[in-house]
């Protein structure tokens, strides 16, 4: 009468802080771990037999274990190093491993003192199988904006609607990048280069709306770095609407707006190498 | 050299009280509603013309404006209005329309005072397309705890398996459950029975694990509602420790407990009708 | 050149759970307590001297500790106990414990099963001196409405105000509301007395501002509970703006209304027996 | 029977971006602000009389007719000012205005392109009266560690301490920090100056507890900046426990770290000019 769908579990926000003592200059990484495991485990469903159920205790305990040795390089690097270790279990198909980093930044140049000022952070996300591994890194919240360059005009118009067209607006979004690599590659130097490319562009190019940003940031990504075989960008678009000061007889060319979080556009895409 | 992949847009965070004034005794309706649009928007991205996108704006005064006319039943049934709306568009392929209920009682037998004081919430996805309209509703964020008949045992171990095993351990839960109908249905009553089966069910069975649990709550919605297809379970393993008071010598026979929520297991499986 | 002015220590979020087993029958009691301690300690901060600080482990430790024993009525009273022996040690003045409870309720007539499904929470903070003890209850986060009898008009106008005259509005607030109890009292049936009064008087009072009805239901709280010395209500007023449909041509007789939080009113009085 | 204790009213959470268009380079502002009044509002609690009631809506709407000509500096000016004009209405006795600003960094050397990318905010109370006018400003959420030069001994043990001695731990906290200013200075450079002490002392300095870091970094504050009467230091103790990797046979020196909320130590301190 009834079945086992699709279905996944694992240990999720496991907090981990490495400090890395090179002589007397530390080195902070502080990363929050995700996994899951997809494979073999309806049995421990239909049947509550947990002979092949990792506890998600020891996935835990595996990464704090692997911290040691493994955290050496780019977290995309850490993640394909756990992957591997879970599907040494044979009832494993796949492990995906979600990784953020948080960014400290030494202060001044203290040997051991850090400031976590940074809202954005770093994402991967690693896929393993048998025979293959994904990577999927980001980066989630950067929160920008454009005072010039922004447009919203020529939509259709029912009857309900009330916007004005405009040629001049303030947009903010926070941004979310996901993209794929076609394979390995030196991964901290990449983020590095497609977080520039994602910032210039978005500073750089004239937008007709947030569907024409996704295209234009997006294509840059895909076209400037040829690791890249696609990428999804997520941007809502965190209205700041002018503030009517009419009332007041007081002007208001494009100056003092409120920002605000409800109800919000929703705008995604992805942009993919042909 | 690049194209556009999946891509969709719309307008979340909407939020909605409608009072319905039925004589001097008045009833809330208190929505949160996200659309979101499929279609022929290629366009909108690549050549920045606009001259096909129905703006979120319009999106979110349209559902102010059948507010009134149109919410009058179940979500589901708002949904699949608002969906058939946005589907008079001929660039529009798939509507996506999201609702959660919060629900606010009536204060003693106050005509117009109520109080809002639930944390678990209804929800509603409505996919509506030219010819199908699919309804998910779901429940959100219910938590709920087993202080006996939850066992865990008989996981395997290796190098870094710590946890001991356990034939009574306390198990909690924030469950978030979406199911899918065959068709239309009675939508308010429907969704009563199966929370009350979701939390019967919980209550009574012999859990082995979280896996074990989502399958027999998800069996037990799936056999008892006809109307039901399948159901998606999501249960986080919200951990409660047992706190070790041996250096204070004292006894602590699954008595005192220390809630967590970093990390946390999290399992998530589908039950289908065969 | 420089002194130590007001300081205070203490753990913060010390979360507990307590299954009572009563037979086969299970309790569920949920905390969320945080301890701070003043007194003598100048010279942990001038000095670096810890030798009379008190670890704020060891006060996590001692709430679990005194659990088994001490944690048989209310928040209240388990309050008090711990607040007496952080007071043994000599260099302690005050002892200020903060306790949140966080309700579950069984799922049908199950002995061991149960759903916290509330958005409030009561609450308690006890302040222990060596010659005294203050007990501060309250209710938070209680989400309350009047869609009738609710009114906000003759208020002053200047070139700035906007807002016109109502007498009829929807007024929604999430109330926090904390009280003095002259001494000790049958706390948890207090607790349950002042709720009811609180909402039968917010649902049956004549609105004309939010003060006012700080004043209503506060001095009905102080009337009609002798043991109530003061009451401090914190009313956020969450504005609902009637949605503006006349660009549709459609009516919006007091029923459709857009609920925000920001910005938001928030209004704050005491109200004492004389 | 009853009176009316201590009472305030105002607007929270009034979002504000101002887009200060200096030719085709622009500048963002971008602050949250919120107005609290005290004075000859008794009646209005009582009687429901609102003749002397500025209405909340009043109060956003002079926020936003002010910030056109009145932000042009820091915003201890701008909250001095607001304050100023409630005062104008002679039933107000004191007006609180609390202002956060939100930093935006312009991207490369874009006129019209930012990135909000800080977690930490700059924050000012202004608090005016008839006869005065007093700046409280702050830092809030500035998250920073000490992997180095911080211990924690020699602390009283008694039977439920089980923390031990250590004398390098790792020490992370999220700072809270507000001041007070003799009068008006130069609030712009004052604060950076201020910001930039906190910072250096927090990582030069051989701290033997939170309590007594926040002596340290207190004292070089009043000490360097003569406009700082006094200030006030909260900082949760965000512990991060070393991981037991003993189980597994690995080693584990001051390396691998859980970091942890649910509880966290909390210590607060003053530190005055004498």
């Amino acid at each position: 009468m009834t079945q086992l769908g699709p279905n996944r579990y694992g240990k999720s926000a496991i907090r981990l802080v490495k400090v890395v003592r090179d002589g007397p200059t530390h080195r902070i990484r502080d990363l929050t771990v995700a996994i899951a495991l997809e494979g073999d485990f309806a049995r421990a469903y239909a049947d509550g037999d947990n002979s092949l159920v990792v506890a998600t205790d020891t996935m835990k305990n595996t990464v704090y274990a692997f911290a040691g040795e493994h955290l050496t390089g780019a977290i995309e690097e850490f993640g394909a190093v756990l992957g591997r270790r879970f599907l040494e279990s044979e009832q494993v198909a796949r492990a995906i491993v979600s990784i953020d980093e948080h960014a400290w930044s030494r202060i001044g140049d203290a040997p051991d003192a850090f400031v976590r000022d940074q809202a954005s952070r770093r994402t991967a996300i690693v896929t393993s199988a048998r025979d293959s591994v994904a990577y999927e890194p980001g980066i989630a919240d950067l929160t920008v904006m454009k005072s010039g360059k922004s447009a919203f005009a020529g939509f259709p118009r029912d009857e309900f609607t009330t916007l004005p067209d405009t040629d001049d607006r303030l947009m903010a979004t926070k941004v979310n990048a996901v993209w794929k690599y076609t394979g390995s590659t030196e991964f901290d130097r990449a983020h590095e280069a497609i977080r520039s490319t994602l910032l210039e562009v978005f500073a750089e190019h004239e937008s007709e709306s947030v569907q024409h940003t996704i295209w234009i940031v997006g294509r840059a990504i895909v076209d400037r770095h040829p690791e890249v075989d696609e990428v999804t960008l997520t941007m809502p678009n965190l209205h700041h609407w002018l503030a009517d000061l009419s009332p007041f007889g007081l002007p208001n060319d494009r100056s003092i707006f409120t920002p605000t979080t409800e109800p919000h556009g929703l705008i995604q895409g992805t942009v993919r190498r042909d």
